[in-house]
């Protein structure tokens, strides 16, 4: 089928679905999106139905022809349904049908992918449609565009067209594709595309294209201020474009990236504001056009249809493909709270059981309860002697609340409160059924379930992880009748995809399993990642393999199927001469294939995960390893790129990457950190010879920001940097300290080994920290556009994991006098107030206690390592029971003295009483033992002595008394005594004290 | 049917019809065209054959959405078949068919429309296809793309699809078709019409506009440096569209357009050189994948199967729709050259008739002889002597000879040339049968025609007006074989195209007619003409009204149909409320319609013609109502927007206007014209009254240049400038001299009839010839982009026919005096000989004598009126008796004295003889006479008393005697004489002297 068939069978399918066909757009975009068909027809309560062609332009995504199917122009197939019709997702699979590609042949799979194109203003939740691996369309629910929230939601489907072609047609390139007419898409466009790639990358002027997007976008604002809606977007679009080309380019750093996004989404949403007022202004037509869906009445609850006995509940939410970690959140949930749930309301029950796919969640409920226990309800009414006259009987005022309560004054009864008796009413309220009950709860228990990102896609307004589709809801074998996001409950679940989610009418809960049985469906989940397991394993050993623990790849494929088929695929030999880090990441990032290893070797295979049982693996396992083949074939583009020149030269194009721009470049920051790197060294005590591996490292650290390979995978930063410094020709030890100084990446990430690793880790951070507060560049709320949260926290981590005992304050001080700006002793307060709320939270983490970690911090703070330890030593003390008595020691006198700040002189021949003379000798032997301590251990060691001593002053004198010098004179005593903890921990923070 | 629909079926037409179905283009275009699936595909040898939408930005056309059918967006489906499939029209029509048009109910005509784009270096021959009186689709020979010949030619075909849909669905705008599920254009796109509208014509910046333009150029220039072919083409394009909306912004004056034009001309000549070259180092892909078509051999002439005794010969090309003016030339050319060129072949007939069509040219030739009249044929041998020894036997020589010629010695002859004998051959060559004969000569007839433009369409590379289908050559009930173009000779000839155009095979040459007939064609174009004026005459009569006389129209109309349906069309009454120039302007410049008038009234009524005998008129004329409705529409819009202000007020609106980059802005040319006319007044001797009334004109003259209505409808100048005067209040006689000021506007218009008209029509002409000129614009070769050689023609004529006696020397040094910069006496030397060539050529076109007008110009160039009128009276005298008297008696005396340059001094005392003394009276007497006199008449009464004295003289007195004294003093005597017609005639110029 040719590449314009495709195109011609999909406008006539999605026609004959009462969408507009429109066309592509005249201006370069990239994205279907943003066209006005979609990024505007999507605002607003108008109903908008269309399908259309996009050419789409990414420049960065350019391979000069040579990736089989990765260019910088594609073809996708854009549909915008407005409203949600309620089975969007089933009639894109019909459309897939048109095409020619039956479902029971190919795996189709949607896997978790948010959308988000911040230059716009949008987002949207959604998947990638995979077919035998393959990504063939995008699919969104959008949620936001030009910074409105959507109502109605719009179903974004974007089919790639090259990608589906070439299933089709069964070619492995671009190139080979037939077009129509006997030419290829080769013919028509491979030329075309090679100068593009040339032109973006190599030839277009940066100077020139900067000045065109600040025409565009000062055309967009002229176009703004004359309410011109559509002549404005369209600039909007060229800035994108143009920002897109001087991006592949390589003309945009860091912040400046931010800076123009923030123009573009700017623009976009004042494009959007017109937009929106220019249609309400209008009287919205269209939606006058469309006629009003009439609900259908829900039917009321009738117990005496319901089984008397105990019975099975049945709960299905059956939803379109849950992201793999909602679905785990989503069971944690009911687990909780179903049990908790059903007791609250007085139903008893045997146990409760979830399950999940990506497509349903269920709760099994056996042995349920017909209806409620029956529930003893008392009231309180007025006193007794109020209630019944002295002869007993009852005054008006207990006929009222008899009255009101429905019992009779005779059922009153008298309880006695707070030693005085009132009248009661005692009321035997006779349990609902359970039918009624659930009718209530089911509604509530869905409702109350919480997701990361949650999104809207009906009038209901309901927020759920992805659209709720069907409920089943059977106690026994009937339908508990209710209705939650516009769904309402019933006895039909849905079969499995790749069969065509038939329709399965169940007759009562318990034929529940045996029906997913029949349908190839596994909907315990432990089950199917058992499975999944057992056949890589299997897979895996048939070509002598293993396939390495990964447990959450295991089970984000788990949570990708319904019925798991393994299949074992091939990958080319030759591409095992890239890294095997690069091979793997690819494999995980991109297609979720597990590899397979031997003796710590990657073996060219990996094993993929179908969903469903096929006849014929063949066609899924080819279009996997097409995939994959491409994949590879894309890495090794950019690891020839990469290598052909040494890792240093890839150092002055650091300088056209903006840092930040009051910081300079990425290069600059790298000449800092070399400089900074020494000093740290110095502080932390490294040798000479890691100092200089250090220095060096930190030359280079950053060079693999502009090979290829980095730009693709971000992941591989420092991965690759070190394998392009070992091809270089650097020592082993530069190479290891460039991939540490990333450590940790992530919470749980290892952290780096080598004291050069550590020290060029440091110095990054440190410079971030230090230069970006000092630019003002701190976070706010919520928002760390920086990752200065997680640079802080990795620079506790390291230093107190590994031991390092350094100065925060004095390593940035080294930091900022080599920044390009003065940094104030205010702003160096504040960074340093933030890594130490960071080192608070970490220390917390780890389970000290809030107080112990207060008392810590109040005086090592400074220095995260020797927080760590103190904190530690600390913990243990309080675990002992000595610490109570040496804690007494300690604050008996400390509190005393808490409300003088100023230190009294001591007087030691004032001292009369002999209780004094013995504690001021106790102290000065204290004073002189603090001064050769500096831990816990020593502390506790310098309160000891003092515990009898104190104990015996504080028996025997009274300090308070109304002779000042005197009283002033045992103050200062204890002043010194207070002391003695200064510089080690804080006592007075201790919970005890 | 949908909007979507015609695009869906046009795709899957063209696809079956084997083309690629391309996709629009993703940057703005003025038209499908500049998608470099056209106009670079194009180019070279490769096979393409394309269909596609493309949505079509031309902003100047934007009406705010308020016009039914014009908007500055509009969608076109274009296609492009390359080569030429030998049958594309047929194609075409069958894809309207698709489209569920069916050619019985509408008048489909092709109308000559040529096609050029300035900016893509790129022309082509073809027409506007007109479906009852609508443009829908352009068709086009692509002759030339990017400067280079294509070769092959590419066919376009480019529907306006809103034209058709409207047409499909009846509705009478764009906004209200349907576009697809239930969704119309107007919704679609209304707004965003309105809104660019606005953009394109008042919110754009031009400062920034044009910043972008030079932008888009040098990085066109960038990539074409990097050899970037489709980067280069796309900033091309972005150059356009700049240009456009700068344009539409009214920012680009006539100069600055045509520097423009030549920046993009240049890029779009070197984008093709790069594609071309680009395509050739490929090795012409495409190439390869075509098949060679086998060419059908021709067979060979059977004289025996011809009639043996005179019959008819019938020739028709069949060609696609010839232009009317190419159809008469052609015809024309026919009958000059069929007679001549059967004579020539010693073939003998009785009579030649020519008729035609636009599809066919008809020479039918009457009683045509079965074969050429034999030959004798002699060839010159060796002498005589040397041929035959004495005794007159043959030697080797006559033998050889003999041989040679295919004779027998005893068969030759002698003959004597030049005194000597020869020996001769003689032969009879026997007449070849006709039709061997015109099987050569029949191809070389249609060789021989000649066309103002034509162009190629096949692998021939004939050139023709329009392709030739097929060619009908029979004599009696033979064909004549041959191939012409590519097509080879037959009897099949085609029907009418409302038919669909059916094969019809002839059985002979005479049933012709007959055939033509039955199908409805009339092919006498006179027939065809008379028909048209007694159909028209009856339906204006219908109404009370009559047709005006207008023969180039009748003849245009008349042959733009094979038969002539005329019917009667109305037209809303309120639009009378428009000048009736606008009406009638409008409806013969577009719609070849003719008006009906009324006592010089025009009648909401047009008569429209068209093509074929049809059973129903009622959509046919509905649809040419429609199509005159939206043209008025438009003339209303500009009327309106035109008379919201003074014509004064449109001043300033000519400082933006460039005339020419160093002589200024048109106002800067206004401003000139006011102090010129004052000059010429005043030369001219106009009165005080007359002088302002110029001035005021003057003034005004070119304010309508900036109106809408003549931006629009440029040959309304001048006309509209003096309504719109009027409309604001000028006086009547300024407001007829505004609009007298471009007579004549060609060759046999009117001349302006008033003073100040007049006044500013010269003052108009001086000013641009002189300025041009002086700035090296001068006319080179065929190119006159000023229209200089216009603008003297009409000066002279002015000057001459209206009896304005005025030097033009003196006028021109006026308004040299007026120009922003100095103009040299040899330039004003060089306007002024080219002015006179141009009075030269006229007077000859006035049929008089070139001697005359050169004896006559040799005297009075300088004053046109003066040259007439001198060189008529010259013309009456030369028809008299007496003027040969006259001329003798002034060439004798005037001959003898042409070789001395130098006056000699005339000593009176030295005339002794009677003769001399009388001719020195006579002399006197004539000299006297002469200071009296200026013209012919009085030249000649000069003359007279002369003729008998010079006779006498040169009878008896010898000039050239030896005494130097006397004969240089009779000499000068008749140099006194010979002088006498300077200043009036040239006498020695005119013929017979």
């Amino acid at each position: 089928m040719d590449f314009q068939e495709v195109i011609m069978r999909l406008n006539r399918f999605w026609a004959g679905k009462g969408c507009l066909i429109w066309q592509p757009y005249n201006v370069q975009v990239g994205a279907g999106t943003m066209n006005p068909a979609t990024v505007l027809r999507v605002l607003g309560p108008e109903p908008w139905h269309v399908g259309y062609v996009e050419l789409t332009i990414r420049p960065q995504d350019g391979r000069y022809g040579e990736n089989p199917n990765r260019w910088q122009q594609f073809y996708q197939y854009q549909v915008i349904l407005k409203p949600d019709p309620g089975n969007p997702l089933e009639i894109y699979l019909e459309s897939l049908e048109a095409l020619g590609i039956n479902p029971r042949e190919h795996d189709i799979r949607l896997v978790e992918d948010n959308w988000e194109a911040p230059a716009l203003g949008a987002w949207g939740l959604g998947w990638e449609v995979w077919m035998d691996g393959q990504e063939i369309t995008q699919y969104t629910y959008f949620q936001q565009a030009g910074g409105f929230d959507l109502d109605p939601v719009s179903v974004e489907i974007t089919y790639g067209l090259e990608r589906i072609v070439m299933v089709l047609q069964g070619v492995r390139d671009f190139v080979h594709m037939g077009w129509g007419a006997g030419i290829t898409y080769g013919d028509v466009l491979l030329r075309s595309e090679v100068e593009h790639c040339n032109y973006n990358f190599e030839t277009a002027s940066v100077e020139r294209l900067m000045q065109l997007y600040d025409l565009f976008e000062a055309e967009a604002k002229n176009a703004l201020g004359a309410v011109l809606i559509i002549p404005a977007h369209d600039y909007v679009l060229k800035c994108s474009h143009t920002f897109n080309v001087l991006d592949a380019r390589g003309a945009i750093g860091v912040t400046e990236r931010a800076r123009y996004f923030a123009r573009m989404r700017d623009l976009s949403r004042e494009v959007a504001t017109g937009y929106l007022a220019q249609r309400k202004k209008m009287g919205f037509p269209l939606l006058k056009k469309a006629a009003n869906a009439q609900a259908r009445p829900l039917a009321p609850v009738d117990p005496s249809r319901f089984p008397r006995k105990p019975a099975s509940l049945l709960l299905e939410i059956g939803t379109e493909e849950l992201p793999a970690a909602d679905l785990d959140f989503a069971m944690q949930q009911l687990r909780d709270k179903t049990p908790q749930m059903l007791t609250d309301a007085r139903l008893s029950f045997e146990d409760v059981r979830v399950l999940g796919t990506p497509r349903r969640l269920t709760v099994c409920v056996r042995r349920l309860s017909p209806a409620q226990a029956d529930e003893e309800r008392l009231t309180k009414g007025p006193p007794a002697e109020a209630a019944f006259a002295k002869q007993g009987q009852p005054t008006k005022a207990a006929f009222g609340f008899a009255k009101a309560q429905g019992v009779s004054v005779e059922d009153l009864q008298t309880r006695e409160y707070e030693g005085k008796n009132y009248v009661v009413a005692m009321k035997t309220e006779r349990g609902r059924s359970a039918a009624e009950v659930l009718a209530d709860i089911l509604p509530r228990l869905i409702a109350l379930l919480k997701f990361t990102k949650s999104m809207r896609w009906n009038r209901s307004g309901v927020a759920f992880s992805r659209p709720i589709r069907w409920i089943v809801a059977l106690l026994g074998d009937q339908v508990i009748p209710f209705e939650f996001a516009g769904v309402q409950s019933g006895r039909i679940t849905r079969g499995l995809r790749p069969r065509g989610s038939p329709d399965i009418k169940l007759s009562d809960a318990d034929a529940y399993f045996e029906a997913m049985k029949a349908q190839s469906i596994v909907v315990d989940a432990e089950a199917r990642q058992d499975s999944i397991a057992s056949q890589s394993a299997k897979l895996a050993a048939s070509v002598s393999g293993r396939i390495p623990d990964d447990p959450p790849l295991l089970r984000e494929v788990t949570h990708l199927v319904e019925w798991p088929t393994a299949l074992l695929g091939e990958f080319d030999e030759q591409y095992l001469e890239l890294p095997q880090e690069v091979l793997v990441a690819v494999m995980k990032k991109h297609q979720r294939y597990f590899p397979v290893m031997k003796d710590g070797q990657l073996l060219p295979y990996f094993v993929a995960v179908a969903n469903g049982p096929f006849e014929n693996l063949d066609v899924i396992r080819r279009g996997n390893e097409e995939v994959l083949r491409a994949r590879y074939s894309d890495a090794a583009f950019f690891y020839k790129a990469d290598t052909g020149r040494k890792l240093e030269d890839f150092l002055p194009r650091l300088d056209t990457l903006t840092f930040q721009d009051r910081l300079g470049s990425v290069l600059d920051k790298v000449t800092r950190l070399e400089k900074l790197v020494s000093s740290l060294a110095q502080l932390a005590g490294a040798t000479d010879a890691e100092r200089q591996v250090a220095v060096r490292a930190a030359h280079l650290c950053k060079a693999d920001l502009a090979t290829q390979m980095v730009v693709e995978l971000t992941s591989l930063q420092g991965v690759m940097g070190s394998q392009y410094a070992l091809l270089s020709g650097e020592e082993p030890e530069v190479a290891q300290a460039i991939y540490e100084h990333y450590l940790p990446r992530s919470a749980g990430d290892d952290l780096p080994q080598t004291v050069p690793g550590l020290l060029v880790g440091l110095a990054d951070r440190i410079d971030s920290l230090v230069g970006l507060f000092a630019v003002g560049l701190s976070p706010t709320g919520s928002a760390d556009p920086y990752g200065l949260r997680r640079a802080a926290l990795g620079l506790v981590q390291i230093l107190s994991e590994r031991g390092i005992s350094l100065s925060l304050s004095e390593a940035f001080r080294a930091a900022a006098a080599l920044l390009p700006l003065e940094v104030s002793e205010d702003e160096l307060g504040t960074v340093h107030d933030f890594v130490v709320q960071r080192l608070r939270g970490w220390l917390l983490d780890l389970g000290y206690r809030y107080d112990l970690v207060d008392a810590t911090l109040a005086e090592r703070a400074d220095n995260p390592y020797q927080s760590l330890e103190m904190v530690r030593s600390l913990s243990d003390w309080v675990e002992r029971p000595e610490f109570a008595v040496l804690l007494t020691t300690y604050s008996r006198p400390s509190r005393i003295v808490r409300e003088y700040p100023t230190e009294f002189p001591l007087h030691p021949e004032m001292l009369t009483e002999s209780a004094e003379r013995e504690l001021y000798r106790a102290m000065l032997g204290a004073q002189k033992q603090r001064a050769s301590i500096n831990d816990v251990d020593g502390l506790m060691a310098v309160l000891r002595p003092l515990t009898q001593p104190i104990d015996t002053f504080f028996d025997q004198v009274f300090v308070m008394v109304e002779e000042q010098a005197v009283r002033e004179n045992r103050l200062a005593l204890l002043q010194r005594i207070a002391a003695l903890p200064r510089g080690i921990v804080d006592l007075t923070k201790v919970l005890g004290y």
